[in-house]
């Protein structure tokens, strides 16, 4: 078999076998396919698509390039929750104490965030002296403790898709269902877990636009997951504006820790329960997606969620002190308002221009080296749906760097729509749920 | 301007700008942008394909990529003629001493064979001594001294053709009409030349199997090198059989010979004569195209062109006694035939598979680096529309390893076709002339 052979195939539109993925993904990871042959390879796959069955080999070739945990020693059914990206999306800082206080075991290895979208890891690391670079050695004795665990993708897991992924960034090969499905199954399918609940985001700050398009993302992901004998549901969910009010790391870390304390915005808690319910649900912890909802709120009405995320900071390092003093996250210098020009309704927004306002604050990164500020963030006070008057404040920056301010304004403000017409009937966070 | 944009661009169908272009020809060529990237662009470029003018700018920058040769100093227009390759192609031997005597220019810089099809500079190899890689300074002083030279690309000529076409091999990228004129185009009027003959295979053997994609690609050679002034024809001529009797390197020199000496194969003269007269005619040596023809059966006839070929072996280091003395040429030590199998009336060839059948022998390379053997070679006895009786010989095999006797044989075989039914019409060698 010669790479070269395969690049033509699937140039011509032709179907691979089983075999012919496992030569390219092994070869690739062994560094005897070179980047040039994978990244052609990538580019044909990119325009001429992949079947359902060559995106569930090229799933399992990235799976079984690498360690796939066992946490069979662990008592507990293993539950995990992956969200494809946004503004704001922080329901894992939520949800993971909620279950896991709850009695499931929740392995969860994140991302950090690229582009305009917020990672898991960059939150947490805005907690002092919080560590997401465990080794499994080290992450299997948290979750033994405490049922949670958030981590970075190891060496040992999915290095195919750690090598693909990087060449896909600078080759424009980022944007495709099937490769976006195989890069996140393969990870999440390492974990070890039971069951997994996907959070589809779309919308104008996700990184599908389109609902049919997070649909499609979510149907193969849900197959594939499903032949590889997994639960799996999917929640295609709103991402036309920043979930929650805050978009940064320190202040979305605060956030989630008003809605473990039974407060913060009702759409950051609506989801999280409902997540949480779905997970507990596919957990077979209860019978139903209700009951699970309703555990998740007792979880958070007695404390125990709170007090399993304290726990948990302990355990990976971390100052859990912030769970009462939230002024020990990292604080920006200095505030400014966005003030609305005009009055009106607001009618939508562009969201993924927000998340660039905030990487222009220092708070994102371009390129996957880049240093990010964990301090600086953006407080939205103004909802789709809401009036608004001229002057009054859409949003409010936390910044250090007073010479990024103004350009953050304007993206802020520029992408805020204000509608002189009666508001349209407000588009549910929940939009479909797939797969059960 | 970074690439990453560029690629995403290009796999977006959009067009690139002229700078677009130049940013990412000079960055590749200058080892600023990776093969990766490169890889993913020429794939993105191959399935979206590229405009005229996205082409005559990819040209020109490939071009532009190393010295363009003045050849003003020499005396006399300066004319070369390109095939795009097929099984016994080999009339640059012929035609440039005929048009050399007949008072041309003929500064011809060609290729190696690569999978299939020979290459000028093997078969010029074959004669004990030749030197094809002269310095720009040598190639300079023999063209001065007998207006004709064959040299191989320098590393002054063209790099980035060199570099982009060894990934373009590597990565499946080769057979897009727009590539394929970018790499020879931007080689060609680095020769300095002021007009330029085509001849575009089309058939069995050739890289264009349909003769509408070969009369794709004449249109934009013909369009980009009248772009920059050029005087351009192209041929469309057939490649459904091997050219003439002979598929080698040796021997096909022995039969250029025979050529200049007035004899040799019907087809390999007529299309030699009607090229080389193309050449006088758009080098303005003849008024008409008709005229050149005659001027080049005198050239023939006269012997000056015999004469001419022996002087530029001479200045290129080899045995020039070997016009005289072709036994003096590398011999195979076997021979063996290839026996009819049935009756019938030749109907077709598979003739590709009459080039893989020579590699096979060691007259052919899979990669750019394979040495291959001067000597062994095949000798076809049949022609489309001939007779032949079960028994025999289609072909014959001139062969040093045994054991490779049996797969050419069969090769050679499977692939005549005959048939019992009445032949069907010739089809013509020059099936269309374009550009004039």
């Amino acid at each position: 078999m010669r790479a070269v052979d395969l690049i033509r195939k699937k140039r011509d539109s032709a179907e691979h076998s089983r075999e012919e993925i496992d030569f390219l993904v092994s070869g690739y990871t062994h560094g005897e396919i070179p980047d040039y042959q994978m990244a052609a390879w990538l580019m044909a796959a990119w325009l001429r698509g992949m079947s359902r069955s060559e995106l569930a080999a090229l799933t399992e070739a990235m799976l079984h390039s690498g360690e796939v945990l066992d946490l069979s020693d662990i008592p507990g059914k293993k539950v995990d929750k992956h969200s494809t990206g946004g503004i704001g999306d922080k329901t894992s800082l939520v949800l993971a104490p909620i279950v896991a206080a709850g009695g499931l075991i929740v392995p969860m290895i994140s991302g950090r965030g690229l582009g305009h979208t917020g990672g898991t890891l960059d939150k947490l690391e805005a907690i002092p002296g919080f560590n997401v670079n465990l080794s499994l050695q080290e992450f299997r004795r948290v979750l033994r403790e405490c049922g949670m665990g958030l981590i970075g993708q190891t060496k040992e897991i999915a290095p195919a898709d750690k090598l693909i992924y990087a060449l896909r960034d600078a080759t424009s090969t980022v944007e495709n269902i099937g490769l976006i499905c195989g890069s996140i199954m393969s990870k999440k399918l390492a974990e070890g877990i039971d069951a997994l609940v996907l959070d589809v985001k779309t919308g104008s700050g996700a990184f599908m636009k389109r609902e049919e398009d997070s649909v499609s993302l979510a149907e193969i992901m849900i197959e594939t997951g499903k032949r590889m004998g997994k639960r799996v549901v999917a929640l295609i969910t709103d991402m036309d504006q920043p979930l929650g009010r805050a978009v940064g790391h320190a202040t979305e870390v605060a956030e989630c820790i008003e809605v473990l304390n039974g407060q913060g915005p009702a759409d950051l808690r609506e989801l999280s329960l409902e997540l949480s319910g779905w997970m507990f649900f596919l957990g077979d912890r209860t019978k139903s997606v209700d009951e699970g909802r309703d555990l998740a709120e007792k979880m958070i009405a007695t404390g125990q969620a709170r007090e399993k995320l304290r726990q948990n900071i302990k355990l990976q390092g971390g100052d859990p002190r912030v769970i009462d003093e939230p002024d020990r996250l990292p604080k920006a210098r200095f505030q400014g308002d966005v003030p609305s020009l005009v009055s009106g309704d607001i009618s939508g927004t562009n969201c993924e221009q927000f998340g660039i306002a905030l990487a222009i604050l220092g708070g994102g990164r371009e390129k996957k080296e880049d240093a990010i500020d964990h301090a600086v963030g953006l407080e939205f006070h103004k909802r789709i749906g809401d009036r608004v008057e001229k002057g009054e404040a859409l949003a409010t920056i936390h910044y250090n760097d007073a010479t990024r301010l103004a350009e953050a304004q304007h993206l802020i403000s520029a992408n805020y729509f204000i509608s002189q017409e009666a508001p349209r009937a407000k588009r549910p966070l929940i939009r479909r749920v797939l797969g059960p």
